[in-house]
């Protein structure tokens, strides 16, 4: 029977250990697809252990899909090289794991949108929250209207005129846990019946949320301005999503042009709607930024999004929209029932960290700790032997750019030297619908998170690569 | 023109005295439907104010639904009697008004699902939040699994089985910013194709969401044990949504037999899924509870649901479920790129809260003092000289009950007068899709909110009105 010497575990949890080592045995191949595994009880009983501690383990192996269960005859090894997440011809799927798996450890990440971990102010939050807790007790309690408690609404107002010069009023400004979340409201919002396009290439969560809830969506190819008009055209779309200020993956800045173009195509239905994703505004390095399309739109057809899981954690999920007009009296009558997804007791203190003047103090803060990383890359990709061999593509903005190697060798292999020297990247390939031949060895390069102390290495064993 | 004076604001802003001052106008009649308002620079030169001020308020107006805007024209004052929000003839609609508005300001509101604002325990919280915050910075940085944070759902599991004896697994759990979030994820999970049943009395949002994601929603009637089976069959239904625990509004506990009728129903189809909410099932007064379906469960077919907003505060916005094994494998694989909308800061004190035996303490304390107050009401509604124009209809469980009052005046003048004398109330009628001549005189007692000073003269009152 299958077993294992529990002697090795060290400090981890017995339930975790045996996973890891089921796991292992199933990616090394030494359990194969189709093997039947102990009964529960059986290898409970071997191993000396408790029953729940091996439904622990097999549950967690059905949940991740590297076992799975047939009534009444056991648990079974899983033919992992048909399951999406082992997938060899679907670059996409195959770098994009599920969160909860941890399959390899990368030395450098340049795939994660996190924040940096260390810059998080946590002895301001700490006491802003207990004053909070102290002080607004009452309020805490109390039941907010489903946009927010007003005076979340208010600083973020005020802090959108100050730092985009858009004049919004409080009540337009909806807060939501997380953009994902407040895409979902705006389909029950705008309607399940309405056709919803993509940018293509694009951030691939946004399309999946629109699939997850079974409406219609459009992929709209892009060229140097962003989204094409005359593609958006020839499609149903009523209402497009865009990300101007910042495009991920490609880091195109929206022109003027183009967004008074898209304001044209917008208003010249009653259903359709611009949704302006401006996830990572703050982050512009040089030079003046343009308008937001919501400040020159007179037409009432921009939904503005933002969110401060870009310039505080990713962890804290609170975003935000600011509804045009006609769409302020249509939320309320029509989802003004929902009760606000953020906990009183964040948004409170989220207000006095903004209010403070907090907010703009730690976003400067971030704009230089990311510059400098920005530069530390970008000057150990341009000045080595190698030079010639990369080419940068950004626009001095936001928290990630393009990256394109020069080589021989074709994406997937070069996606594998870079995973076996311990670099995690995504290749730009993996954000299209259905990725061109010009996507062709271009890397998306996050990094955030990525610790200042490792980047020259990083970039040393990316060239070993090539 | 429209003027008001401004020496009467007191303390509050100026944009909210003006608010009040327009709507209390539109509500007596002084300004009728179709008027126009000045325009926004007129308004504010003849106060003296600046006309953000003026904008602030009307935008607020236009919000609520009081005033619209017609582009190039100006304001005018909508026909509030065709709104929703003041329609006389449904009763659900008018005392359902939006969160946002204080239209009327009761002394004691039966109507309210707040928990009982003295007794959050903010003490504790405090310095549980204080803890993490100082001494899991990294572990709170991390982007959690999309069914939220390990420790969390290990928490809940082991409060489940003591306190539930259910036997569950932490991957089984998934957590989320609210129930009413996680009912939209479940139709992300099983299907916008699936027809969904709602208990019909029952509470009224459950429904709100299904037609909000536009899903088929079916209202099956109820009898003294809950749903009844043949009018489930009736219907289309796949999935039936029941508060079998302690129904809401009517405090119905499910005997054991209907529990097994419906597993049966369930049983009998691959795509047949019963959603179980137990949302106050902690509050059971006396006796020992009926098994939860959940537990008795042998096909996979009962999706369990709670929420922490009944035992903490309705703020804190953190809900969970439950899922059987097959749908686990079936989360990760549609849902698992979502991120978890609920803040890792609250979840990790959340978890320190269970962990440490706070919950528990605090749920038996809530029980104590919720029994009081409910004691207090009851007793107060059965020894006086009205006793018998009263009937109480309740089952020893949850945080509301039902009473009947014997009175000869209909529902909609019975409400008004208890109204006019500061009682805010929801009739029974409420909550049913089409409200039977049986549920006339019906009222639902909401107590947890209702401060216990207040509750004699409160329920005087109520006696003063029929």
């Amino acid at each position: 029977m299958l077993t294992y010497s529990l002697d090795k575990k060290g400090s981890k949890p017995i339930y975790e250990f045996l996973y890891e080592c089921i796991k292992n045995d199933i990616l090394c191949g030494n359990l194969t697809a189709g093997e039947k595994l102990p009964s529960k009880r059986s290898f409970a009983d071997n191993l000396g252990i408790s029953v729940i501690t091996v439904e622990n383990t097999y549950s967690q192996l059905v949940a991740e899909g590297f076992i799975y269960s047939l009534p009444q005859k056991g648990f079974f090894v899983a033919d992992i090289k048909n399951t999406a997440m082992y997938k060899k011809n679907s670059l996409a799927e195959k770098y994009v794991a599920p969160k909860t798996s941890g399959h390899k450890k990368y030395d450098v990440n340049f795939a994660s949108n996190q924040t940096d971990k260390k810059s998080f102010p946590f002895s301001i939050w700490a006491r802003l929250m207990r004053e909070v807790l102290t002080q607004r007790q009452n309020d805490l309690m109390k039941n907010p209207p489903a946009g927010g408690i007003p005076e979340l609404r208010e600083a973020i107002a005020v802090h959108l005129k100050e730092f985009r010069g858009m004049k919004v009023s409080p009540q337009q400004i909806i807060i939501g846990a997380g953009t994902e979340y407040l895409y979902g409201l705006l389909i029950q919002l705008l309607g399940f019946d309405k056709h919803y396009g993509v940018e293509n290439p694009g951030y691939n969560k946004i399309a999946k949320v629109y699939e997850s809830h079974n409406v219609k969506c459009n992929f709209i190819n892009m060229d140097k301005s962003g989204v094409r008009i005359d593609e958006l055209e020839k499609t149903s779309t009523d209402i497009i999503h865009i990300c101007p200020s910042h495009h991920f993956p490609t880091g195109i800045v929206m022109p003027v042009s183009r967004r008074y173009e898209l304001l044209g195509w917008a208003s010249s239905s009653e259903f359709r709607y611009i949704i302006e994703d401006d996830y990572d505004s703050e982050f512009r390095f040089s030079g003046r930024p343009i308008p937001t399309l919501q400040s020159i739109d007179v037409s009432g057809k921009v939904i503005y999004m933002n969110t401060f899981t870009k310039t505080l954690t990713s962890t804290i999920r609170i975003s935000y929209m600011v509804l045009p007009g006609n769409l302020v009296s249509l939320f309320h009558k029509k989802l003004g029932f929902y009760s606000c997804t953020v906990p009183t007791f964040e948004q409170f203190t989220l207000a006095a960290f903004i209010r403070g003047g907090y907010f703009e103090k730690h976003i400067n803060r971030m704009r230089k700790l990311y510059l400098t990383k920005r530069n530390l890359i970008i000057n150990a990709l341009q000045n080595n032997n190698y030079a010639d061999k990369t080419e940068i593509l950004e626009e001095d903005s936001g928290l990630h750019f393009l990256m394109r190697l020069h080589s021989d060798i074709c994406n997937e292999n070069l996606l594998e030297r870079l995973e076996n020297n311990g670099i995690k990247i995504m290749p730009l390939s993996a954000y299209y619908k259905n990725p061109p031949d010009e996507a062709e060895r271009y890397f998306v390069i996050n990094y955030t998170s990525v610790e200042q102390e490792k980047i020259v290495s990083a970039i040393e064993r990316i060239f070993e690569c090539i």
